[in-house]
């Protein structure tokens, strides 16, 4: 089997939600002791699990997981972010010895964290808890492109599918993908002003350089050189005579390509992705170009602060569970949407029945 | 000691929020491992805790707990709620068993949960888990007042003064109280009216209708009827010649009262205390009232979609960790922010320093 079957076999196991199952746990919460409604936004969030996994009421979440992606990418070196590639490995060895945000914070929610070197430029395979699977040592700059070839793309985009399947087969009931890759803002404004062209059928959107924001602290008088970038790649993408491979190859990142194959993975196993960040909804994008309206099977853990996250929030037709004005990535902002969705998967399966009246 | 003696030592114990440790916790999160601010309104909770405690860091987080107050209203039978007060001990003993909304989200935060029957109008002290401190079964109505004596008022603080000290003394580190009252929203709206009209000097406010919601579900119709319930009220109180504990006996509830002396005693041991919905706002403008600017001592778990809430955040100054329309009382809006505020504290003390520049 090619590279490419494999990941045509992820992407035809994917199947629209059960709508009778997210009916039928609407339809229970209605019997539940409270005032209908009454617990908002909450409510929707077992629905929507009930209709990813098909199940009424959904099985408790106990094993969420966190995998984080690593890559660099060769933009940096362009001027696109405020901090040098090598920032990438030092999170990466951060994240090994559990002193990362992300570590935190999945420690307070009772996941683990596992870290993927999709592309990192330098060797961090010595370190404890980091799994080498390395297509290439960073992408090449996107502002000129193509980031990576169309193999590796698919290669990257088959760690990801790899790494769900084996936390699902480990017993992994949520998963959360993360990202750690220096200039990814940058790929990821990309992708999402590429997605949402695409679907518009605009072949060269004005607009690009409101989806620009300064990601991890750029000054702000670099910005409109970050938005040229975006712009330029954006038109090159929307060009291509090509499927979303051929884009993802032209102007995404490593670590965005495997998060995209990693959430592609968990709906064709019917297990919740939570989305995090504006790189997880890059790659949500791309994910839903690949396997159209997948996103109806994802869960969007939070609103990041930079602007394309809400464009490509809208475009996925998501609502996220949290607002904290979070820009950091690791997956933090969809880990602490996790106890949430827990609780009310919780409280669907434990309430008291209404009173007969 | 007089019982107003007790209440006064608890409110003599209160002092302003550490500014020298809460600086002191911004340094730190500064030169954590990731870009400067990038946690957004996370950081803030750490920040707000070290404030509280006085820790900088702050202690991990460990025992999370859950006190639910419960109490019946008279105004009930003057139709300003959707639901007969037989629902009140209805829900207590579906709280006892286990089986409320308030039990699933406990529980998935890993947070202990306990009743304090401080006023339903039935026994309800047969039941397991469900703490006997009835000050009387039930207010009169507060369309006419006064819903309970001054002695009655101050007997219902220190209950959840008394419940707090418990709390503490058995190791709890953050307190979320949470209410059960069936008709509770018109006093809540009352009290929340009576607090912002008073602070800013207006003796017949005009827009105390804007602060009246249909709380658990009274039908739009019989709005107006609550409406004038609550201007009246409001009205009232504004003009009595008293303090505080005055216009919460002539308006308030028990469980409204009680949770007030929670949040004081939880404020005056130095313990972060999680407001919830709009019961807990009033309740801690009432507490506010009789301790200022003690509210900078407590941290607002989410906005309820009940109106009388944003008045009340905005008229104490507190920006909610969460907005999921939940408008169901019990500590639930509260429970959930638990997790988000244990990550930040998690992370201000186990994130790497950033590498020297």
């Amino acid at each position: 089997m090619t590279i490419q079957d494999q990941l045509d076999e992820t992407i035809a196991a994917v199947a629209p939600p059960d709508t009778i199952a997210a009916a039928a746990a609407a339809e229970r919460w209605a019997g539940r002791a409270k005032p209908p409604g009454s617990l908002g936004r909450v409510e929707d969030l077992a629905v929507r699990v009930a209709g990813i996994t098909g199940q009424v009421p959904p099985a408790p979440i106990v094993q969420p997981t966190v995998v984080v992606f690593a890559g660099d990418h060769g933009v940096v070196a362009d001027g696109a972010s405020a901090w040098p590639s090598d920032i990438t490995a030092m999170m990466v060895m951060a994240m090994s010895g559990g002193m990362a945000a992300i570590n935190a914070f999945a420690t307070t929610v009772g996941a683990g964290v596992t870290i993927v070197d999709v592309g990192v430029a330098t060797d961090v395979s010595h370190l404890p808890g980091v799994v080498d699977h390395k297509v290439r040592p960073g992408t090449a700059s996107l502002r000129v492109g193509p980031a990576m070839t169309r193999e590796e793309a698919i290669r990257a985009l088959l760690v990801g599918v790899a790494a769900a399947e084996r936390e699902i087969e480990a017993g992994a009931d949520l998963l959360v993908g993360g990202d750690m890759g220096i200039g990814n803002t940058t790929p990821s404004a990309a992708l999402i002003g590429w997605a949402t062209a695409r679907v518009a059928g605009i072949s060269e959107p004005t607009d690009v350089a409101d989806l620009v924001g300064p990601g991890a602290g750029l000054a702000v008088e670099q910005l409109p050189h970050k938005a040229e970038i975006v712009t330029g790649a954006v038109h090159r993408a929307l060009a291509l005579e090509g499927d979303p491979v051929d884009a993802l190859a032209e102007i995404g990142g490593l670590e965005i390509a495997a998060l995209a194959g990693f959430m592609l993975a968990g709906a064709a196993a019917r297990v919740p992705v939570v989305i995090d960040g504006v790189i997880s909804c890059a790659a949500a994008c791309v994910a839903d170009a690949l396997s159209p309206d997948v996103a109806a099977l994802f869960i969007a853990g939070h609103r990041s602060a930079e602007p394309a996250a809400t464009t490509a929030l809208d475009h996925l037709g998501l609502d996220p569970v949290l607002d904290l004005d979070l820009r950091l990535g690791e997956g933090t902002g969809a880990c602490l949407a996790v106890p949430i969705i827990q609780a009310s998967v919780r409280a669907l399966r434990d309430m008291a029945d209404l009173p007969p009246s």
